[in-house]
């Protein structure tokens, strides 16, 4: 775990953006010319979020409002890593959402067919309109057609300024204890499927790629499972002291994204 | 397993409701004579069922429209029973429900304060209104105060007429999931708890009482977990091929309640 960040040995960038590049509304200074001046260097760069509540629209939209220059392929959720790795693993298909209308929009836009049964998948995602009747047609579309279980990601908890919320998880935790059965894949970050879509996008290897994240569980974690090497920011979440408790390591530490040194 | 019960045995006599006095809304026939005759030959009845969603004066409504002669002493919920287990157990005290109105009731009756934050016992009853806001404010104040985790009961899934739902366990899960925390003890059927406040009400001992009931895995292992004999009815959920499914093997078996031998 050092401190100097060699940028030019790495040909792509993947942000995590809460706590990287922003915290809530506020913008980390310095952060969004760092990235504008790693992509003048020849980088290129992914903006990874775990929150499938939303369309990846919403996160480009903040990513300009920050003055961070991206385009919308270049913006990756859990939700949109999910509708591409089932297209690419298993085809468009009819997917059932116990989700948001934003999470169904990014199937639909992936070449699937959103139903409310007989559906070939059934994706779970963050939503905060999760309800008993949600969870009840998710389990008898499970149930009657026997599809693939997929979650967008296991998120226990978040957190907001008034402090921690239960995330997809626990939603994911209720659909398999009435359907008795375990999710078959869980595609967001710190897991591999999301990381295949994201190389894909930047069309290199693990190897040429740094992770700059601001979670230990989950960005660094992340590069730890999936072979990339990880630059950890202490703009967000977690500080040097959750390095010592979990005994996840990084790559690299830095204060924040503006600290790294740019040739 | 027999079909010749001998009435004359016992002193007590626990009856399930759904599938065993009644269907739906349809009443087994000759069911609420046998009942009322069995009171009038000296027997101590109570009416216990897992549903937790509803106060017991609506079980009692409903035995009355069946013309079964109960008062509401004898109506056992898995709600009332854990209002009266923490009150006997664990003191008068403050009381966060994640369940419906009906429950919280059943708490103030008992004598429980019902709040938002820092509660002693955070209940969790079948709630068909559960969703994101009840399970993040029931998280929360398990976060914050580390309350006593209790579920009115452990049911998976229910059975209406239209298939199965999930029961009050997906959403036991959730909160478990999102605390990290494992139930500190389920009440109802088929776990002690609830027999031990049915046997204090009928102020008996288990080897004196008789459980009638339609499930297996619920009223018959409900016997066999607590030592209590049972008759297993074949008018509602399970039939003999689900005792050879399951192995769980009641004392008696009768098509209905009807075919008990009165002296």
């Amino acid at each position: 775990m050092v401190n100097i960040v060699d940028v030019r040995k790495y040909r792509g960038f993947i942000f995590d953006l809460d706590g990287v590049l922003w915290r809530g509304d506020e913008t980390v200074a310095g952060a969004p010319q760092t990235v504008n001046r790693l992509r003048e260097l020849g980088g290129r760069l992914a903006f990874v979020t775990n929150n499938a509540s939303k369309h990846r629209t919403k996160c480009l939209d903040k990513l300009k409002s920050a003055g961070v220059k991206a385009t919308l392929e270049e913006v990756i959720s859990s939700g949109s890593a999910t509708a591409q790795y089932l297209k690419e693993k298993h085809g468009e298909g009819r997917v059932h959402v116990m989700g948001t209308d934003d999470l169904k929009r990014e199937m639909v836009e992936a070449g699937h067919e959103v139903v409310e049964t007989e559906a070939d998948y059934v994706v779970v995602g963050f939503d905060k309109g999760f309800n008993y009747e949600k969870l009840d047609k998710a389990y008898r579309t499970l149930a009657e057609h026997n599809g693939l279980f997929v979650a967008c990601n296991g998120n226990r908890l978040f957190v907001e300024e008034d402090g921690r919320h239960p995330g997809v998880l626990p939603s994911v935790e209720a659909l398999a204890c009435a359907s008795g059965r375990r999710p078959d894949v869980f595609v967001g970050k710190p897991n591999a499927p999301i990381m295949e879509m994201t190389l894909e996008l930047l069309g290199l290897s693990p190897g040429e790629c740094l992770i700059v994240g601001d979670t230990l569980d989950m960005d660094i974690q992340w590069g730890l499972n999936c072979g990339v090497d990880t630059l950890f920011v202490l703009s967000g979440m977690d500080s040097l002291n959750t390095v010592k408790a979990t005994g996840i390591k990084p790559t690299y530490v830095l204060s924040s994204v503006s600290e790294i040194p740019l040739p």
